[in-house]
């Protein structure tokens, strides 16, 4: 019905609005030269995200929807695609860093542009499902995107000399964290059998999580808490990074080209152990869940400690049985299709598909993760040597 | 009891004794400049390899349990350890070939030494399950290696310019080739439903293989035969080397960066398409299944028939029902840990466990495995990117 | 005398304020973002020369000499360090455009806190020879980063997609140009014989054109005027960047891996050439001076003239008799100690010595060198690989 | 006239005979794997440059000027020709090592039939003039490959694991040494004035040495004999590697990157220094001249003792006045043209010309320069970073 129809673009609006506003809030405390700067590939620079993350509406919508819309700078498709080779030419990644132009303002100014557009074009539109699908899409993108602000910007700061501050108070508080931690248990059992795994039920979810399937899993135990920093320190302090044993090859070969000892962001400096948060730098808290560490990491003091981490698909089968939400949680199931996957058509096709190859699953959430965008289903996915993202460790034995 | 043991060492000494004639005969048409060069890091000449596979038996055999056992030379431990850092420093891989020492026949004078003592120590030793795990292991090692001899001989001489010959007939005919090819059916139904994976039985199998467990499959239908030749040109023919979209966007740098259009070894010269093969350049043979394909390569074919390629545990729930032994055949499926493995102790424990990252596993065997190390539950690994195994395709849809 | 030592001391402030000035307004036309990208190695951020320029006064003046003086901030030693190891660890090269922090209005407060304690200094000063030398390099040094300014700049906006302006008129009216361009001359006769070369006369020079020595030169012929764009032009039409008998062996390999076939800033789009210049992207200009040439592009196209490059005492012993002032001009000489030549002690002798190795000679100076800062002894150098500087062509034969 | 242009070509004959098994003979104590490998870039495959000097004379006299003359095989255009672009297509200089074909056999067949061609071509010949240059070219070529089939030689077996005797005795005593040792002076003055530098006389020399010329020198103090171990090893304790001041700034890199603490193939093992040389790995002979540094090393030495290294025309107008001929000595002279030279046209003319930058003069021989082959006006030059050629040390004051 007409009607109803529009309500549900209100709504759409109101969200866009209320998720819009909200990248730009998480740049409040950032000063320009912030926005520009890209230590490395894997972090992009604030205001790329920015621009990128407009240029997903600009060119997913309003481009071929919203008629008579006039883009904002031609050249900007140049810039601010990311990897979509279907919609043409693109700055190469490592590049990304080398813009000082557009500038900051003129990114908020296509910002607004295409705010305004878009609210012209949500107020009268009547959504087809496809359309209405690319939104909540682009809506999730631009939520995926927030939280790679928050790495991006840690990382920005965190590798400056000058240790420059975020935020008085950590982001701890202002995000979502599980509630129903169950501190009595150690480990929770879980039963051999069949589990039905992936999406279900109403509301967005991203294409790779789709296909719910049956998957048979023996019996597990799975920790009810994720791995502290005071645990994770053992490991260092019982010489981790010293023995290959508990490294994949890989790893191994990762810690001796780094020399690796301790999670991103530990400095030992002064004869004792401090890290950078985006409230400063700081003394180690022992009993928050350790961060910054990457798969091979987290699968090395699995090792160390004589187990393992969960699959994908145990993570999921346990997941309302255990408090969630403070880091991703690295999975040792590599990052494939689900059964019956197949990539949507158009540029649209390429959001997931193509990365299904040397990634390892992440699941949950983590402090960084806005609001609502987390769910048992969703599946996160990283390279196993990145220890940028806010992730940590969950054991199952 | 006594007696059986002593002829299973005896059934041993006589396997020992051929297998290790085998690695020599594969060698038997090289020119001693042949054995020394390593034209890519993961190619290794194969004086290495003859050198590499008698270290084994010496290493952990001969040393440990032959009491007065006389190392050939001390300072081969540092040369031909591969990659066990369990037992010490060792050369670069990517140094093996700046070794022009020791020379094709100091390594040949090893093999015998070794090969004397192992006989020695055969025909008097009573082996315990522990040593006898340890010659099994060894003996399926240099198997492994005689095919990689083949694999990188064929490197070697297929990227010279002169392009010599290996030997005047293909290898085919010395192989096991499946002989059941059910040629009448181009796809066989699977049925929905729990199989059980993993090997089973007696006889050696490697410990990656082990850990039998129940994986739930839809229904699904695989291709009877492999993708021949003539298949695979359509899909070059159809620019499909220039569709991203048919790739992973890891492979799709891959290709840009290797300006690949054509499985390896391939050359359009005066007009027309041909191949090395070890018996000379010659023309492609449409009728043949593909070979030298990456693991890329393989998922964009599929991808561009509109099909997939199967998971590890559909290949091998199927497998009884298909001919399979040309090609080793590219899964879906990542490398990863059997539900209850565990790395065994030691040295052999670095066998497999540590490469279980960014692998995917191929299935089946090639006219390159020797005759009797070939099973179903039986998993290759190699990295997406390589094409320089006998590697092909089946299509599942 | 005491009094003729003040003026001294006030003559020195005059001019300390004027060039401290002309470095701020050379930044006048950009935005801030433009202080920080860091797009190749060579070009560092507008924004670390106007600290590290300010870094050699607090570092060399202030600190040693200024009883008193308080730093303005003790980290900024590691961030504005370029390459002085005798003054402590300092941030890679490399890593210069990854620095957000210390922003541009930090670094501008920087400046002013600097110069405000300079100038009480200097009112009160009585300078010794050794302080003066140094607070004279101190300006030599900060006029040399004004023409790396211009040369950053000009290399950031112009590797920029958007091609940005930088002003609206060509920075050639503002900067010296030669006026006696001796028009009717194509080719001034020098005669064989002894002349004598290096610095003579008062007023400040570096050290390395110190060492007044006698070189004895046969006789040859110079250019009256540099290399136009036309001249360059036909060298392009004539195939010259595929004639591999035109380059150096080095040299080819650079025209092969970068594909070059133009001077930098040119593009060929819609059919016809241009060029970005700091006054936008345009229609070339075919009869100025060639510019954005490097040492093997110049020696190709000597080459392909049939003439050769001028030795830096040919230059020196020629350049009464031309004009010259508009672009920096490739010599054929190595960049190399004169009789005599001896580094000062301590961080200042890190100023020239260490890099004579593997530079060229260039002699002159450009549109963007500032007034006062020419003169006919003067030997800047650079690797043969640079083309961002404004480097142009004179022949000899 | 016609007889005595016949004994020339005669005399030639004899004198080809000689050097071309000359070349075979250095390599008599090889194994044949000890002719493929390359170890580094620089270092050449034993069998190549056997087969490249006999490429030269193929390509160079026989092809043009022996009619009906029969190419031995038209592929080893291919892969002999080591950098002449004029020659066409050929192997990069970094895969030489990872060709096994053709044998060393094919290459001492490919000599002998080259070898036989010459002789009868030059017994019938009448030599004009350019002929006869071109086969002085390449007896010169093959000489100066002589020197280089040793340095390689030691390179490739001083970086073997098992440390491989060449020979029993030093190559020391087959080699030409100095006689004329001025053991009662320290150093040799030289006044002041105008010297004539380049070759001049009879006999060939190549056209970089041509062109003499007069350069004014001031007065300077040369060295009587070269740097010992024992000297250069007082450098290495008073921890010259460690500081920077001595170095050149890309030298200093150099140190940091290899972590350079010694000359190359010096080892401290045992508590001992060692070093292996043709005759083995041995301890030092303090009294020996120092061999094996690059020309970061010695210039970093001639700054900590306070001296410096001559120019290259200072070593050639003081080179009478003492003993050379054991090392080849760096100078502080960049490798550039001489007045009026000019590279001959075609394929010769890229014998040097084409290297004349980045790369650094070294004058004298060394104990591995072949006979005959050296000089006073002998222009060697070779990379700044270069180890591996048998170069030491003369200090200038």
């Amino acid at each position: 019905m007409e009607t109803s129809v529009k309500n549900k673009a209100q709504l759409l609006l109101e969200q866009y609005k209320k998720i819009r506003k909200h990248s730009e809030s998480i740049c409040g405390p950032l000063q320009t030269e912030d926005y520009v700067v890209q230590p490395i590939e894997d972090v992009s620079p604030p205001k790329w995200h920015l621009g990128h993350t407009t240029w997903f509406f600009e060119t997913f919508i309003l481009i071929p929807y919203f008629e008579g819309y006039l883009e904002f700078n031609p050249q900007y498709n140049f810039v601010f695609n990311s990897y979509y080779e279907t919609v043409g030419a693109r700055v190469v990644r490592t590049d990304r860093g080398n813009l000082s132009r557009p500038s900051v303002s003129d990114i908020y100014a296509y910002r607004s542009y295409v705010d305004e557009q878009m609210e012209k074009y949500l107020t009268k539109a009547v959504l087809s499902d496809e359309i209405y699908a690319v939104l909540e899409l682009g809506l999730n993108h631009e939520q995926q995107h927030q939280e790679l602000l928050l790495t991006d910007i840690k990382y920005i700061l965190g590798h400056n000399p000058l240790f420059p501050l975020y935020e008085a108070d950590d982001i701890g508080v202002q995000f979502n964290l599980a509630s129903d931690l169950q501190d009595n248990l150690d480990f929770i059992e879980m039963s051999e059998g069949i589990y039905e795994i992936g999406f279900s039920g109403a509301g967005f979810s991203f294409d790779n999580e789709s296909g719910r399937h049956k998957k048979y899993l023996e019996a597990y135990q799975i920790a009810a808490s994720p791995v502290t920093n005071a645990e994770y320190f053992e490991f260092m302090q019982d010489r981790g990074y010293e023995d290959f044993r508990h490294w994949h090859s890989e790893g191994w070969d990762w810690v001796k080209q780094h020399q690796a000892r301790s999670p991103l962001y530990w400095h030992f400096t002064d004869g004792d152990w401090g890290y950078y948060k985006l409230s400063g730098f700081q003394s180690i808290n022992w009993s928050e869940a350790v961060c910054h560490v990457n798969f091979y990491e987290a699968s090395a003091f699995a090792s160390w400690k004589g187990m393992r981490l969960p699959l994908e698909e145990e993570w999921e089968a346990a997941s309302s049985l255990f408090g969630w939400g403070e880091r991703w949680e690295w999975t040792n199931s590599a990052y494939l299709p689900y059964p019956r996957y197949s990539k949507a058509s158009g540029a649209i096709g390429e959001y997931n598909g193509k990365f299904m190859v040397n990634q390892m699953v992440l699941r949950g959430s983590s402090i960084a993760t806005p609001k609502g965008h987390s769910r048992s289903s969703y599946r996160n996915f990283f390279h196993p040597r990145h220890q940028w993202q806010f992730s940590g460790i969950r054991l199952v034995k």
